[in-house]
């Protein structure tokens, strides 16, 4: 029987809380199926961990990553480790390190889930963002000159090549045909008059090769609006990894909260392994508490066996998902119920093993 | 008696049908209240006149406007013209070479304005953004690297000057302190890791100053979430040139539409002339219908009113504003009305009239 290694790096905060339904589900479902194991290594990088060892993950973590078919993160951020330090090497360094150029992001609104929008259909609010994670906005370029003089001037340097462009945009065209949707792309050319130019050219570009797909392009500000007025009028949005990130919390906003939004970071030609994460952070305030939201990070373990090719099974951890919120029996306080993290993810297992 | 000499470019699409009924209302209101004049000079830049004349402006436009007390804009922007050209030689090129670095954007839901939130209060969407207006992302600076080869690669620089910096954050503790508010700064410290962590340096060390206000830090992304979510939480906004373009965006979505959307561009020092314009854009789907909503340019002309000190006249005007909201006797389509854009701005002169 094929056994997939999964490298588990609970993290911070709520995020071993919540990681822990995640990988309780993804056991009852292999254990349901039947056709694969999973086995799971536990890896205590974090922020607790760097301020033991000044360091936010081993020296050869990376090296020991790379043997896994797939790494499961919680959430990442304390108080106390500055967050450009804690992010930079750990999760920006594996979305980097790993070349994990896709981050795809479902913003849907599932049955049941709250959205803040008034005038909206369920059916409005469904698209697929697709953003890039590997360069950008976020390569890290910058300059830090006359420090503490009148003159003092911070650059920050976007880095835009046109491989890394290229194949985003190339992935987000062969994903908007393989769903036969619209494709969307969101930038800023009249405004960054290099990088976005450039982007709007090779979005252009790669284009010719997809003439079946119907595309169109929004400024990144008309479209934080459209998100909010008009959501149906995105299917597949293909955007910078600054605007991405922007965007996909807005949309996690209008498609039940943070508690419901996960993100997959592929690395299409599985060099290196992809990293799955529910998109919210470590929350410590309510860490501890067992009152955390369990769905983002079991919906990102959905997409764990979306990845490894079950998509049958990982529509049916959704399909759960959605029948926990419209049955409302097990929610957390973020979703108006009364449940602990753990009885939320009791109640996933319960509705698999009907659903499986 | 004090007459403000004012440059009206109407600009393109839209530009001139909504710039006219401000106009219409800035005579009105000079005419009641008696204490000042305004004399109106029309400039025809934009894009028609770049079609013709292969510049945006006169070459020494610059010089023309530093004559006046206020430049009045309607929108700038037309197909066949690329953005990054029309925009870079006109609207840029006045915020920038004007040393208009303030740009005020309140987000407040007027009465009777439509609002795509449920479960929101109206005093809840009450906020006012000031924008970084010169520099930062909009720098400009980038290059262009391998034109068309597999290595191209292209650079976008923001530049974020401790004196640019400096003056915006200064400029919005005194606004906060002035208005007895807290002050939200939008950053994104965790990834852009020069920028924005000078940036949120400096927001401490300015706040030493202002010990009094109460102050707040979001991620920009978390901030675009909290906006839809919990709008109450934010009073007095400071936020970079392109943060502030996104969010005010997401925040005339939700406060109005674009429909009601002002924005001043600000010189404080009164070195050079301050711009006002509704920050839709050109909109040449439905140019010359006389069917735009002028709403927005009606509330930018209220700008102006504050910024010449006759903040008592400018209240007056965005009280007609809600009252025409309210009434729905006069509204164009884009707010479920079936009025014409002079036969708004024709409603809010009425009303002005039994206002004032
Ligand atoms: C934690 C942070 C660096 C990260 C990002 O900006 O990408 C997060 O906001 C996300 O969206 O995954
Ligand atoms: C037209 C464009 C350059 C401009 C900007 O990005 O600043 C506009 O969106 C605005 O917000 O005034």
């Amino acid at each position: 029987m094929k056994v997939y290694k999964i490298a588990v790096i609970p993290g911070d905060g709520i995020g071993p809380e919540v990681i822990e339904e995640g990988v309780k589900v993804l056991k009852k479902v292999a254990a349901l199926d039947k056709r694969f194991q999973f086995e799971f290594t536990y890896f205590p990088w974090g922020c607790e961990f760097y301020l033991e060892n000044g360091k936010m993950m081993d020296d050869n973590g990376m090296e020991i990553l790379q043997e896994f078919d797939a790494i499961y993160l919680g959430a990442v951020g304390y108080p106390g480790v500055p967050d450009h330090v804690s992010l930079w090497d750990l999760l920006l360094r594996i979305r980097k390190g790993f070349d994990q150029y896709v981050n795809i992001r479902p913003i849907t609104l599932l049955k049941g889930a709250p959205c803040p929008l008034k005038d909206v259909k369920r059916e409005d609010i469904d698209m697929l963002v697709i953003r890039e994670n590997s360069e950008g906005e976020y390569a890290g370029a910058g300059d830090w000159l006359f420090k503490g003089k009148p003159e003092e001037v911070v650059l920050q340097t976007g880095v835009f090549s046109r491989k890394g462009t290229e194949r985003i945009i190339r992935y987000a065209y062969e994903t908007a045909r393989h769903m036969n949707k619209s494709l969307t792309s969101i930038s800023k050319g009249n405004a960054l008059n290099y990088s976005m130019v450039f982007w709007d050219e090779i979005f252009e570009e790669v284009g010719k090769d997809y003439p079946d797909v119907k595309t169109y392009s929004y400024l990144v500000d008309a479209a934080a609006m459209f998100m909010v007025k008009q959501p149906e009028r995105f299917e597949v949005v293909v955007t910078s990894n600054l605007f991405g990130d922007i965007l996909t919390d807005l949309g996690a906003a209008l498609a039940g909260g943070l508690g419901l939004a996960a993100g997959a970071n592929i690395n299409p030609e599985k060099i290196y392994p992809s990293m799955f994460e529910p998109i919210h952070g470590s929350a410590p305030d309510i860490a501890g508490k067992n009152i955390a939201n369990p769905l983002a990070a079991i919906w990102s373990a959905s997409q764990i066996l979306d990845f490894f090719g079950y998509q049958d099974l990982g529509e049916k951890v959704l399909k759960a998902v959605e029948q926990v919120m419209v049955e409302k029996v097990a929610l957390t306080p973020d979703m108006e119920g009364t449940a602990s993290t753990s009885e939320v993810g009791d109640r996933v297992l319960f509705l698999l093993s009907e659903i499986l």
